[in-house]
């Protein structure tokens, strides 16, 4: 960071997952329930990640969590979104009010949903499901300078790792909500992972041809005013966004407690970018959800050699891809468990044919 | 039909979805939710599917079945499966005592399942989840002489329309368990679309190149045997399996009380070739849940110009896909009931911008 006056960030100590022994265990376990090998397809990849996040061969999943990050984004003054800035806020409290397409999934899958003001431009009226936890009334505007301070920055990540420290259960979704937010997540994919910008540049919530070439020189001469913001906390501070940062955190923080992060679409995945180049290990907690149709995304995913559960064009974010793709995730655990083995159920293996 | 003798079958009617001021009803309700217009993605032209099966814009999800249809093929005798015939008994067994994938699946989404005897070849012990409904012990070898009689080929179409008309609820999920019936999936397939059987021929559960091989010559040998049998019920009763026979029927009957159809993999997409073919507005009715990882599978749902909900790479039949893919049909009739509208949330749309 280029504040040496700021003191360092203490970042939770994050262990990778590898456990040979207990991924021995694992696929012997999941080889041997009364079907075909490897006849679960992805499910039993996620079983096998499931039991390393928590070093067991006896999954349990328990009171999963939906933080959904919210902030709004200088650069939205730019034209860079199909939406104005007020629907941030105006989405804050349709969430708030139970009607959003994350409401739906919650409800549908017994996630505890909470709201973080992480940096909505517009004070909020308290709400118990509302954590105010605001940096500023949104971000600088990157076109022109960057988005917050190294100090804010900073705040920003122990803010995550606050919320999560304080929350139940041992899995976390996180979903976002900020106008413009793809253009923040956009240059620090871009930037982060070394790809083009017009690469890493897509429609959002639904850009026409015309402005998604404004949307691509407005980012282009944003990643050019911030040549200079090469380190992760500096690539944070310059092109980030709140939500973006405390997500990152957040993901961070959850890592270090083994929980499972269920992670959302593009915005989720630039926030996973940031959490990585602080903290490798953290990929290990993730199961990547879902595949949108925002452009780069697949790019994205492709940089984190990440497979999603689910591809279906979503481009709502919230956290919504996160919590479709979460009864996959019971059916991981479900499966490991409560299949019978060959052994158990008296059924031909191919090998005792 | 080739028997002179055989009374006509009876077809249920089965009336298409179509629907135009319905579907305006629709995608008004569905473009005015609090999101971007389409961004939920195929969570969107699902709701309209339901909504035009159950002809309302208020879909209700009521008491869903899982039913699984057991049989033999006497072309196992072939050596066209990695699995001995004795498995698909074994796997009947491990299903009634709640050990096989699809008990999981059954459990966690709160399906009702019912296995049934289509014509295993083994006689089955009594079991409260047990529908006793055996056409004969297995088929005949198709690799030389036809599959089933033209009788027991309408008895099996038969019975699977009784089975659902016995059932509650408004929404059916069929599986499947039967050692080699990729085969006579592939060959219905092959026949009925017109694609090259060696296109339609998969690795099944697990075959190795020289099998595959192998089940291809054997397969295009049976389908040179039975040449003349281009209509559907002669098509299926040269190749089918009594599985595949009653999961058509079902289907039919499914749709003819407006029923949510869910089609699992590749020999449910053969059963689904079968009823179309019989009576191609069943299709308004059928939600494609996933696409497998047998060969053939993509081409087919191709020619049904079916998207399917997920790619899991699963391979375990039984309707687990089917059941995997659930939750997306809920969400889908979740948020069209319960998200907020841009006008009662005071969301700005897009529009009032």
């Amino acid at each position: 960071m280029n504040a040496p006056d700021l003191p360092p960030l203490h970042l939770p100590a994050i262990k990778p997952t590898a456990n040979a022994p207990l991924e021995a265990k694992l696929r012997h376990k999941i080889d041997h329930k009364t079907k075909p090998q490897g006849a679960l397809g992805r499910l039993e990849g996620l079983a096998l990640q499931l039991g390393l996040i928590q070093q067991t061969d006896t999954i349990t999943l328990r009171e999963p969590q939906m933080v959904v990050f919210a902030a709004d984004h200088g650069i939205a003054a730019e034209g860079v979104s199909a939406y104005p800035q007020a629907v941030t806020v105006q989405m804050v409290g349709n969430m708030l009010a139970g009607g959003a397409a994350i409401n739906v999934f919650a409800r549908q899958h017994g996630f505890a949903l909470q709201v973080v003001d992480a940096g909505v431009a517009a004070d909020l009226h308290a709400h118990p499901q509302l954590l105010q936890r605001k940096i500023a009334h949104g971000t600088r505007n990157i076109r022109n300078e960057p988005a917050m301070t190294p100090t804010q920055a900073q705040a920003a990540l122990q803010t995550g790792m606050d919320i999560v420290q304080s929350l139940p259960g041992n899995v976390v979704a996180f979903g976002e909500m900020g106008i413009a937010n793809t253009s923040a997540a956009a240059l620090l994919f871009a930037r982060l992972a070394g790809v083009d910008v017009a690469d890493a540049t897509g429609r959002g919530t639904g850009l026409d041809d015309g402005q998604l070439a404004h949307k691509r020189e407005v980012l282009a001469a944003a990643l050019d005013r911030h040549a200079d913001a090469t380190q992760p906390l500096d690539a944070l501070a310059a092109l980030g966004g709140f939500e973006i940062a405390m997500m990152a955190g957040a993901m961070l923080q959850a890592a270090s407690e083994r929980r499972v992060v269920l992670v959302d679409g593009f915005i989720a995945g630039a926030a996973a970018l940031v959490a990585r180049a602080l903290a490798p290990a953290v990929q290990d907690y993730m199961v990547f959800c879902h595949q949108g149709d925002e452009h780069g995304h697949r790019i994205l995913l492709a940089h984190l050699k990440a497979q999603p559960l689910l591809e279906l064009g979503l481009r709502v974010g919230e956290g919504t891809g996160a919590l479709l793709a979460w009864p996959l995730v019971q059916s991981a655990a479900g499966f490991l468990h409560e299949m019978a083995s060959f052994e158990s159920a008296g059924v031909s293996s191919r090998e005792s044919v």
